[in-house]
Formats: C-alpha cells, sequence, structure tokens
C-alpha cells in the first residue's frame, strides 16, 4: 500500500530565525534555503516581508534561488502586509502567502480588542485579498490551540470559501496535550464542511516539550502538513523539530504515513543551520545531537556489541551519521573493553581481561573518559604480560 | 478533588551520569543529590553500585547524606550486583534496590541467549534475593517497549508475588509512540493480578524526541511513577526531562495529577546540573532554556505587553526565572520598541515612533540584537528632537 505523504513546511528561515541570539544575514539565508530545497522540504517559510527591508530582501533572493520548494512569506491579516509579501514573492517558481489572525478568545479580545464576527471578516477579507496575487494561501489561526474548537470550525470553512488551500492550526502557546490536539485536528476534519478542499496543518510549540508528540497526533488524526524546524529552533522554546518527526513516521511504517525528506542529509543539515545561526544543539538532542548514536554505559554496549537492535531503533547511517560510537567510562563493562582493545591490537583472554578490567576501573572513575591511547597505556603498565596481535 | 501524587524518581545520577561528556565526581554528585532532595524528588538513582569502586562510593555517600527522599540503586539481575548494591545502600533512611533484566524477545535472545520461563525465573530469583536486604524492590523489564503484553504482564504478575512494590517499564530504546505506551501501562493495571500492590513506573527514552510525551501517557493511564532526569540527559539522545513532565501536570489541572516538586528551583537546578556535568543546555530547551520565555517577534512582544496571557502560559516566576524577557530584533515591533525606549525614559509619540522605528530596524537589521545602548544611539541620532523625561 503507498503511503500518504505529510508535507513538510520549515519554517527555520522565519519562526527558527526570530529568536535571541539568532545572527544570520541573506547571503546565510540563501545557503540554508539551497539545502532545505536538496533536503526536499516542501515548503520554505522564507520570512516575515513586511517586517524589515533586510527580511523583505532575504525572501525575495530566497524565492528567485529555490527551484522545488514552494516558497512562502507571513503577513498579518492587514492589505499592506499581503502586498508587500506578494512583491517579495513576485519571482518564486512556487509562491505561497500565508495570512491569518488570533482566533482564541484571549488574542480576540486583548490583542485586538475585537470580537467573533470582526474576526472572521477580517480573516475572510485577509485571503480574498491574497488570492488576487497567488493561488495557494495558507491561513493561521493564531493561538487555534486554545480556541474554541466551534468557532475555529467556523472560521475555518469561511476561509476555504475564500479560497484558502492549506489551514494552519497552530498551538501558539504550547500548551495542548498530544490527545487534545489530535482531537481538535479530528473536530475540523469532521465538522468543517469543505475540508477535503484544503491541507489542515500542525504547528506546534514546544514549551511543554510536547511539539513533536503534538504534531504526530495531527497527522494521525488528519493533518497533512507539518511546520517545522531544523533541531526545533524557534520562539521560546522553540518549535517542532523537522528531523523527530521525519524519522518517527519513517520508524512507524504501520501509521502508513511519509514525507519526501532525503534523512540522510539531516545530520549535515543539522550541523550547518545551527553553525550559521549561532544556536547550539545540546549532545542529548534527539536524531541530531552529538550523543544521540552514542553508547557508554555497559550494559548497552554489550548489547549493541552482539547486535546492534538491542539499542538502536535507528540505523545512524540513515540519519547521516558515518558511525555509532562505542565510548568508554566507568560505566563501561568487560565487553566494550575486549571490544576496543580488538580494535587497537590485543586479543584478551578471559583472565587477562578480568585483570586488565580491574586496571580500567580505577583509571576511568579518575580520567572518565577512556581514549585508545589510554587502553594502550593501561595493558602496557599491567602487571600482566599482554602481546599485540595486530 | 485531592490530586493524585505523581512520585518522581531522579536518576540525573545514574542514567543521567553514563553519557560520554559528563565528568562528575562524588563530591559534586553529593552536591546534586542534597539540591534533588531540596528539590523534592521522591526517588534517587544513585548509581550501579557495582560498575566501579568510584560509583560505589558515590551510592554509598549520597545514602548518608539524604534526608527526604529514598536512595536507589542500580543492578541486574545478578546476586553479586544485588549484595554490593545492598552494602552501598546500607545507611540510607529509605533505601531502594533496583534490579531487572530484559524482557523482549530481541533481548532474550541476543543479549541473554535464553528463554523466556528461564528470564521469569531469574526475575522472581533476583527479586527475591534483593527483598533479603531492603523492603522496597523495583523491577525493570528493560525493553519492555519491545516486549511482548502478555509476556510482560506475565512476568509483572511474578515478580509482584516475589516481593517488588514498584514496576519500572522502560521504552529502553525510545520507539514508542504515546498511545502506545500508554495502551501498555493500561494493558498492565487490567490484566496483572495484584497489580494494586505495585506502583508502575515510566522510564522513558528520547531517541525520537517523545519521552516527556510517553510518560504522560504513561500516568494518564495509571502509572504513578515518573523516571526523569534534569534536562534530560541521558544515555543517547537522553531520558524524560524532570522540568517538563512536572509542569505539564501542573498546567493541566483536569489530570488530577500533582508531584511533590518545588518547581520555582526547576531553573536553578537546571543551571547547576548543566555546569557541573559539563552538559549544555540548548537555548530552545522547554522551561529551563535560556530562550524559553524570551520574545523577540514584533506579533509576540505586542501581545505579551499588552496581556502576558497571550502567548505565556506559565509564569516564568513558577520555574525560577525572574522575568520573561523582551529582546529587540529586526523582528520586532513598534510597540516593543516604545516599551523598551519608555523603560530608558523616552516617552515617544505615535509620530516619532514612526519615524525611530525606520531607523530602529535598519539598525536592526545590521546588528540583530539591540540593546538599551543602541536605543539611545538611533534616538541621538535622529532627525527629530526627542526629549528624555525620565
Amino acid at each position: 500500500m503507498s503511503k500518504d505523504k505529510v508535507q513538510i513546511f520549515d519554517t527555520t528561515l522565519r519562526d527558527g530565525e526570530q529568536v535571541p541570539g539568532c545572527k544570520l544575514d541573506t547571503k546565510q539565508k540563501l545557503v540554508i534555503a539551497e539545502r532545505l530545497d536538496e533536503l526536499g522540504v516542501d515548503v520554505i517559510e522564507a520570512g516575515f516581508p513586511i517586517s524589515s527591508p533586510g527580511d523583505f530582501n532575504s525572501v525575495s533572493e530566497i524565492a528567485k534561488l529555490v527551484q522545488n520548494a514552494t516558497v512562502c512569506g507571513l503577513t498579518r491579516a492587514v492589505k499592506k502586509d499581503i502586498e508587500v509579501a506578494a512583491e517579495a514573492l513576485k519571482y518564486a517558481k512556487k509562491p505561497r502567502i500565508h495570512t491569518g489572525i488570533g482566533t482564541s478568545d484571549s488574542h480576540i479580545k486583548y490583542k485586538f480588542n475585537s470580537n467573533r464576527e470582526a474576526i472572521i471578516e477580517r480573516a475572510v477579507d485577509a485571503v480574498k485579498y491574497a488570492k488576487t496575487f497567488v493561488e495557494d494561501i495558507e491561513f493561521y489561526a493564531e493561538d487555534a490551540g486554545r480556541t474554541d474548537n466551534d468557532f475555529l470550525a467556523r472560521i475555518c470553512e469561511e476561509v476555504i470559501k475564500a479560497g484558502a488551500t492549506v489551514l494552519n492550526i497552530p498551538d501558539t502557546t504550547g500548551y495542548c496535550l498530544p490527545e487534545e490536539y489530535g482531537a481538535k485536528i479530528k473536530y475540523l476534519r469532521d465538522n468543517v464542511t469543505g475540508i477535503h478542499k484544503a491541507i489542515l496543518s500542525c504547528h506546534c510549540h514546544n514549551d511543554l516539550g510536547l511539539a513533536t508528540a503534538n504534531s504526530i497526533a495531527g497527522v494521525i488524526n488528519g493533518a497533512r502538513q507539518i511546520e517545522c524546524t531544523i533541531n526545533g529552533v524557534g520562539e521560546r522554546a522553540g518549535n517542532t523539530s523537522l528531523e523527530e518527526v521525519v524519522m518517527i513516521l519513517r520508524q512507524h511504517p504501520y501509521l502508513n504515513l511519509d514525507t519526501n525528506i532525503n534523512s540522510k542529509l539531516l545530520y549535515d543539515t543539522s550541523l550547518m543551520v545551527s553553525q550559521k545561526m549561532g544556536m547550539p544543539v545540546q549532545p542529548n538532542k534527539a536524531i541530531v545531537g552529538s550523543n544521540a548514536f552514542a553508547h557508554s554505559s555497559g550494559i548497552h554496549q554489550d548489547g549493541v556489541i552482539k547486535n546492534r537492535e538491542t539499542y538502536e531503533i535507528m540505523d545512524p547511517e540513515d540519519v547521516g551519521v558515518t558511525e555509532s560510537s562505542i565510548v568508554l567510562t566507568a560505566r563501561s563493562g568487560r565487553a566494550a573493553l575486549a571490544y576496543r582493545s580488538k580494535k587497537i591490537g590485543y586479543e584478551l583472554t578471559k583472565v587477562q581481561l578480568d585483570v586488565i578490567y580491574e586496571d580500567f576501573l580505577k583509571y576511568a572513575d579518575r580520567k572518565k573518559e577512556i581514549m585508545d591511547e589510554d587502553i594502550h597505556e593501561i595493558i602496557e603498565a599491567s602487571s600482566i604480560n599482554i602481546e599485540k596481535v595486530a
């Protein structure tokens, strides 16, 4: 059975870029955009053109450069924003305007000092106006995570009639639990007239560490686009991590969902974005962290040496990591020590291993990480005579 | 209605410690253990005593030091391991031995070259033997995430009969989806005779970015302990983040679940562990990352200035962060610029703001982050005359 495609909407250059500490200029953004296109993302959100002359220029240059992906620009539900975005996207092969407005009671009251009917009217007007420039219009219902489902369904229905092709349902504050977010998507699938004319899109934030799980709950319940960033960068605790959702779908074939991403480029892309943005990736980051495929405890090492699948669900090569590493520490066991000793030329007998292992533990308690040269030293210094075989 | 308590089992010093790059000595471990006790964790897993003399010593010293929490030591289902752990825990006020064995077919076949019946026997023997030393015995069914539910229920039943007080159901490889992990816990609640005599515990790994969501799915389905680490450190992509699960339960009161954690100590504890371990926390880490409460985009800043809850679901002070920050960049709007200008003494009229904002954007496109002294400079250099009022 052929799998349903989930579109990957990358917003590294828009939602990912708007964070303290991120310093990308247009030239760097072009390099990243080119790589995202090569990676196989379906949509690149290139920026928020009205926000500054620099951002306008970036979106415009990216629109000219990108060969395969749709290029998207963000706007508020404001005419001027939409005109400027259309101008920036003029040369895109596949342009998309992303417009929208806050729909939760909190946003309607405090941000817009408005009411539900007026908000629907602004939403519809914005979509219709954007449609005069391009065909592909994505509508975002900001703070949809805290928006009453009934009202959300009504506004979705109206913007579809106005010509929206994609409906972005953002959990803007990162508040939803996966069940709740999944149920929201299902509610829209079941209750919005004309929903088959548009793609539902998940846009989740990671304030409680649930962005990835919420996005997956969304596509299980019928969404067919995920908005995400490389390394999960983005406002506050960031957005959904592209690498995580892509690998979850690939590792769970029974979901019958897949993306167009060439996963072998994930690790390199993560490195590139981290370096250019100046945004570090922690060692324990899923998929792309420096320790993501490193085994240091004895129990785990022993298992991995006997059979990789004992502790690894992914082949590191599938995400572009050359080899899973066996790191020796005081928590390592005899199996790992024997394995590494053999790699550097010592075939230890069981008796020899017992002696060397004791020396190794004392050494490792002191030094923490044990390199090959330490093993040489431990063996040379030991009371027994071990000859190198290789 | 009073809330059900979820026990927090912190394994920063055991599963968190066994990672490449982590360098903790006994003295540092004692400082962390003391802080964890103050934070209000219910159980501190202090180490794996048989693994090395240094780790034995750490567990033993932590056992003497800790006043409130249960102190736990890890073992394999091996007599010698259990004896050594009991010895290390001798002075603990509330000692717990954590023993167990791999239960998935992959572990049984490749790691133990054994069969299901023999594995049950070893599990039961280990629990019984541990019970001769201490009352509180936690049993782990390693790789439970990939273990057939029927067999898992059988082994749980047998170890409860043998005296296990806690059943740890680890998703060792970080493979499960939240629905699947939740269903596994529910299956055990529904099918294990005598399950009311033991606490079910979630131990999830973050290989696919789902550790937090899986743990929450676990407690929603009846588990009452979560095994986690500060900052989510741990083998490979790490363990469940303590700070995330604690704040999820606190932010979703309708779940009727809570922990004993003093959340105001979370941020400081995160910093302390990161510094002592030498394990950096990425800026976009949920709850404790340096950007977790920082707003830099104009749309968001405007909302936060009008009403904090527009974009923040948590009060930063609840996790020990003194203030959510408004950072000015080229993505910032007029509202944020006016707000910050006012803070440093300039009351801008609407017309003045329009002029200054244009200058600000050009400056910010170049400089990225705008500090107070930059605002002074922009205003001084502008073509209009603005006087400081404060």
